[in-house]
């Protein structure tokens, strides 16, 4: 007895044990693409619902309701008809129609999500964000909670990037709606405080303003939280720092990764990490300014969309890290932080590249992109390497 | 008795063990710089002897033999005289100095070391491949086995590179020697297969020309293993797989890597992936060429150098994986591939760049780097994350 006794614990010290999973953990990361969904026009974003239902925008139709089992779709029923008909137009560069969709925090409760869109009036189009709630595949309640008027006939960068805080507070991306810096008015609209446009707002669940909001020198709409940002999609709270970070198409280069901070001014126009795309642009001096630069640019052209962390188990090496998708090229990026700073980025899938508007996490932590296409996709990025 | 035996499989049973060993294995990854030796001149290239001892190229110097624990720096004695002084020319673009150094692959046995050097003449200058044998930090036998004439009096794109590869031959990159294509000939230099320059070619051990080189249509040099690069440093044969990979400088953005085939043509500077410096250029048709296409290349310029593979157990992720150094901004790449195709890349330390011309692995598989300062560094690449 004694003498087993000791064998079994001889036994424990030379192995190094660790508690089985269900999930296979394993120093070997072979990431692959698995196909769930099709048939998707131009999918921009995504909330999943549970592990099998999610809901998808899809930027040149509908919000939908997709069963990845049954790979069933139904259309979600009691949309606002000041939706966009994007498909009329007939620009590539047309950025219009439905934009991000994210659930309340407390959805299981009130049912409420939230999407945002390209509304159109006799005087052109705008971002806006409705809350709803959803039962049965139909929405009511709806309520407008945010329009980013002035209306416009420019089809460009609307934004539309939404998440909750840790503090419940709602942060929205409104772009700045120009294509071309040499457009800008004396003031430049990303700078001009009483202006929507080039924002990142805050508001409360239910679109009022909250009285914590940063205060700035000078008049300023109430709803702004950040200024001096172009086009920013991709908007995420990371749920275990609480931080909250953005993604920013750049003009020419100058694509960015931002860390959110109250009343931070990111410097569009002004200072930016690209080059304009108009050559005789001179940026106006503003007084006082404070710019707070990217945590990360690149030199190449990437068009950064969705943004989001990954904590599942698939990949416990990528744990803690953002996971950005690209439109231009089709690109997507494992950006590993530590203390919120950038330390190294991982561009995957280089020889399958595919343009993509979104990543997103399922409830249980499993990874997923959507890509921007006609057909678009909805594709699982799983680890298949062998532990 | 019995009891005990059951819980004793049970145990073993939920949790799932593997050996322990000395290296710590853990699915994280947090990759740190350590400073081992500093107070180098620009340093090139390193060989190691052992983990204490390793061979040092200073590209504005000498030939040293540093240790890692003592910090000594030895002068390597005997180098031939013709080695051009590098510390002369004020040009910041000057490429010229000392550049590769590997051993042989039975170093133990005939203490033979290979050294790439930019050597002057009253024609210029040009690369130049000396084999000799190292001893008491000298060098004796000293043998040109390699001059890749005509001297010039530009002091671009040298190459220099060297590696064995697994048929025990040695393989070389020389570059075209060009900074602008306008200059080059009718026929480009890295075209023509009379001519050395932009080019890998593969000798003997003691630089005889191997009989089955790869043979091309009408005249050519017997030692050219491949044609059209326009300027490669990092090349580099995978121990595991045996292939041989090079880095190759574009012109404006065109920064590739390569996979070495026998009598393949990368297709400078008839085809690049970049732009040309001259706007003017027009590169002239050649007849049946059929070119190699880079396995990836950069939108952005890294200058990419040093070339290695990783195969140590302090980074069990990235076992396989090439590491590059970039001069450009000064970055380090980790290329995941499988089957020979690159399937992901990952910048390492954008937050910590230097400038490196050299990355390589110890006889234990422990990485390292040099930085292309004033005050070089080798500093070590270590794994601090907590398993």
């Amino acid at each position: 007895m004694k003498q087993l006794s000791i064998t079994l614990i001889i036994l424990l010290g030379i192995y190094s044990c660790k508690p089985s999973s269900k999930q296979s953990s394993t120093a070997k990361v072979k990431a692959e693409k698995v196909l769930i969904l099709d048939s998707l026009l131009h999918p921009w974003s995504m909330a999943f619902l549970s592990e099998e239902e999610v809901l998808i925008t899809e930027k040149d139709r509908k919000l939908i309701k997709a069963n990845l089992s049954t790979k069933e779709k139904n259309i979600i029923k009691g949309f606002p008809d000041d939706l966009v008909d994007s498909i009329r137009v007939k620009d590539f560069r047309d950025n219009s129609g439905l934009f991000e969709v994210i659930k309340h925090p407390r959805f299981e409760e009130n049912h409420f999500i939230y999407v945002s869109y390209a509304a159109e009036s006799n005087e052109g189009t705008t971002t806006k964000i409705i809350r709803a709630s959803l039962k049965e595949d139909s929405l009511s309640d709806v309520k407008s909670i945010f329009l980013a008027e002035p209306y416009r006939f420019d089809l460009f960068h609307y934004g539309g990037g939404m998440t909750f805080g840790q503090d419940g507070k709602l942060y929205v991306t409104i772009g700045e709606r120009f294509y071309n810096e040499i457009d800008q008015p004396a003031l430049p609209v990303a700078q001009d405080l009483n202006d929507r446009r080039g924002k990142i707002h805050r508001l409360n669940e239910d679109g009022s303003i909250p009285k914590d909001n940063p205060t700035f020198e000078g008049e300023s709409l109430p709803s702004i939280y950040a200024s001096g940002i172009r086009a920013a999609q991709g908007i995420h709270m990371d749920p275990v720092s609480g931080q909250i970070w953005f993604s920013e198409h750049g003009s020419v280069q100058g694509d960015e990764l931002n860390l959110l901070k109250p009343g931070a001014n990111y410097g569009w126009p002004i200072e930016t990490t690209g080059k304009y795309r108009n050559k005789t642009f001179s940026p106006p001096k503003i007084k006082n300014a404070q710019f707070t630069p990217p945590k990360y640019y690149w030199l190449q052209t990437i068009a950064p969309s969705g943004l989001t962390s990954y904590h599942g188990d698939e990949f416990p090496q990528w744990k803690g890290d953002l996971i950005l998708s690209g439109l231009s090229r089709g690109s997507l990026w494992r950006i590993h932080l530590e203390d919120n700073e950038v330390v190294s980025l991982e561009e995957l899938f280089v020889n399958d590249r595919v343009r993509s508007r979104k990543v997103a996490s399922s409830p249980e932590g499993k990874l997923y992109m959507l890509t921007d296409e006609k057909n678009g996709k909805l594709i699982q990025i799983r680890n298949v390497a062998k532990p």
